[in-house]
């Protein structure tokens, strides 16, 4: 099936379809009582935003950067645990299909969940099998130790090909960060409007990568906390605040391919051109203390109104930030405010943020293990992340926030043709 | 604003309706940028079904239990670190007056997260003020541990007003339980079509109840693996498998008074009467090695077929179970298969089940930290959950699970009239 067949069709859709063409085994499958959810929630033509279609999966640049950010996130890094570079490079290719035809809202692989013989360990884990692609997107990366010696020995023979940038993040004052649930060798970026559906391609790429990968650490996601696209309304984050108004918007195009894409010339561009350096911070929020708090210190604190969003001393959200404006002979927007500070005026950059919430149960003692899973997008982190994180030091939001958990990541180009696959330059 | 003209409404549509009537500030806030994401995500009169609405709070018995069962969940399980009686019933008043306004889309309290004046610490936290009321549903319970006494001490002076079924649930083959991550003195259910809802709830009952409770544990879902209504498809655990197919219904309204409800003439009907015993387990799944199961296992294991959820030997979901039909002189359905032991046909009891999927994170040691938050409701837990469990012996899927919480809660039942509170008539 071609992807353009296959492009914006539902497991339920592609079901149907293959079973008119076919034996009618699928299709009499589809009839039965296996197509119940999809149907129900596939909204209206012409009605709602359609949240349950599916993202291309090839092209220049891979898909859940600044694709419209979904609603869900399931982030896991991975330890490569073979030292066989064959073996890593054939997982990658079987990554590369299986991401391929989950992001067209297909199983894992050609048997599915229940095809093959009984005796046969199915290639699908099945739980999503009723569900539409959910516009999934999956998004590798690979880590500043993939490229690394071990014991005096190029783990993957790819020492030479780490682009200078791809290095582990310096030290911020007040990082709390758990070696533990930090770094890896590879990670995937799975978003999706259905949790089940981006837990169930994590899951799958796992079992795939049995033998070669082992879970580093893992984090769910339940809230976008930034838009990535003009088209989104900006979400609230666990602070109650709209998050992300000026952030990098995909429309914005010469913005992106300024802070955003490597392009030729760049170190890496061999291989990482038309890819992006990603990093994750888990940013534990002390939501007990900020619940306590005024509103004014609360609005003080962002630099932006709770309700609208506006830059304080504005109105809307989307009015001009001006950080020369004065109400009563002090500055509208605290030079301590983490908009002041991370602004793209004050801090000389911009990064394509592309966040969650998530709330991690709760900490044993007695507070919500909650906060912000930040991600960011760049060309290169040293004028991305660590530019805007080192003008935060100063930032009134640092009493209330906790950097536990730090990774960076190279994330290569999209895949093109058919035969193509994760890391098929650097590997080649 | 009475129950019937709050019904329905979510946060945006009764700020507008406000704003009509009022000085036009709520009005002209509504106008603004706050109501992006609510606008975007009702859906169309007469399209898809509408997740976004209202529950009734108010009724004979608590929403949350036979209501459909939403999609997300964050439960959370209190200790009272209080030993004022009048503190703890304070507080069930204030929780009370929030959950009767968050279930119908309002903010925790009147002032909202930007009302008052700048000086004033807000009365709601903010994150869902653009959002719907999402279906949201908040249950209450109280554990075995209000009741108690600590060091001779009577701790509320409820000690004669224990049910007797309200005690710890025994011991069972396979229980590796944490106790951090068990019992507690109260807990909340809150259920939602949007996660974020859910979350909102529980974070502003937690700000209510600074130095009244201190949260034990918490645990989010993300997937609904239980219908609770006929209306409801069956969704899928995360062995794959359709879950909830047999499930007692909410239309099933004999079977529900005779299972679920407690009624007068049952322990502790003075004040319980209408409500109903809450069982939750955290059970661990062990994903990779089901995963690398054959079909055959994994449907002989279960009972059912893996694509339409047939029991063994019939062809569709909702065909009846037959426990005496044979294939080549074997069961269909495997006398150790989870269906078999735990169908009411064999266990001799029903109970309603309501639980969620959750993954949180890793443990370590490369595996998904994932599985089922299981929830059930009955009438009785020693004939309900545990008489269910002690048959449960000899399920194959004992090889697959291992559960790592426990808790027993009393779920008192429904608020009545506009004065009435959460435990009224057993604090009365």
């Amino acid at each position: 099936m071609s992807d353009d067949v296959s492009r914006g069709l539902s497991r339920r859709r592609f079901f149907g379809l293959a079973g008119a063409g076919t034996a009618g085994v699928l299709a009499a499958g589809a009839a039965g009582g296996a197509i119940g959810r999809a149907t129900a929630e596939v909204p209206p033509a012409g009605g709602a935003a359609d949240t349950t279609g599916a993202v291309p999966f090839t092209g220049a640049h891979q898909a859940g950067i600044v694709t419209p950010a979904q609603d869900r996130l399931h982030f896991v890094a991975f330890d490569v645990v073979t030292d066989d570079r064959a073996e890593l490079v054939e997982m990658l290719q079987a990554w590369t299909a299986a991401a391929r035809r989950m992001t067209a809202g297909q199983d894992a692989g050609e048997v599915g969940a229940v095809g093959g013989g009984p005796y046969d360990v199915p290639d699908d884990t099945g739980e999503a099998m009723d569900l539409p692609a959910a516009g999934l997107t999956l998004t590798v990366g690979f880590g500043p130790t993939l490229f690394a010696t071990a014991d005096g020995v190029d783990r993957f023979g790819l020492a030479d090909r780490r682009p200078g940038p791809l290095t582990e993040l310096p030290a911020f004052p007040g990082d709390a960060l758990d070696p533990a649930i930090s770094g890896g060798d590879l990670c995937v970026q799975a978003c999706a409007n259905d949790p089940q559906v981006a837990v169930h391609a994590v899951r799958n790429l796992i079992r795939l990568g049995a033998g070669v990968v082992s879970v580093r650490w893992s984090q769910l996601g339940f809230g976008r906390t930034s838009s990535t696209s003009s088209a989104q309304a900006t979400p609230r984050n666990l602070f109650g605040f709209k998050d992300g108004t000026d952030n990098l918007k995909a429309e914005n195009t010469s913005a992106i391919e300024k802070f955003v894409w490597v392009t030729d010339g760049d170190p890496g561009a061999d291989w990482l051109a038309g890819g992006s350096y990603l990093v994750t911070r888990r940013i534990r929020m002390r939501i007990e203390p900020w619940d306590t708090s005024t509103l004014a210190e609360q609005e003080q604190t962002i630099g932006r109104t709770k309700k609208a969003g506006a830059p304080l001393g504005q109105r809307g959200e989307f009015d001009p930030v001006d950080f020369t404006a004065q109400v009563d002979g002090e500055f509208a927007i605290p030079q301590t405010s983490h908009v002041f500070l991370a602004h793209p005026t004050n801090s000389g950059t911009a990064i394509l943020r592309r966040g969650y919430s998530f709330v991690d149960g709760s900490d044993g003692l007695g507070r919500l293990d909650a906060g912000l899973f930040f991600i960011a997008y760049q060309r290169n982190p040293e004028t991305g992340f660590t530019q805007v994180q080192r003008n935060l030091r100063t930032d009134a939001m640092n009493e209330y926030v906790q950097h536990t958990s730090s990774a960076v990541f190279a994330c290569p180009p999209g895949v093109t043709g058919d035969d193509d696959w994760w890391g098929r330059a650097l590997f080649s």
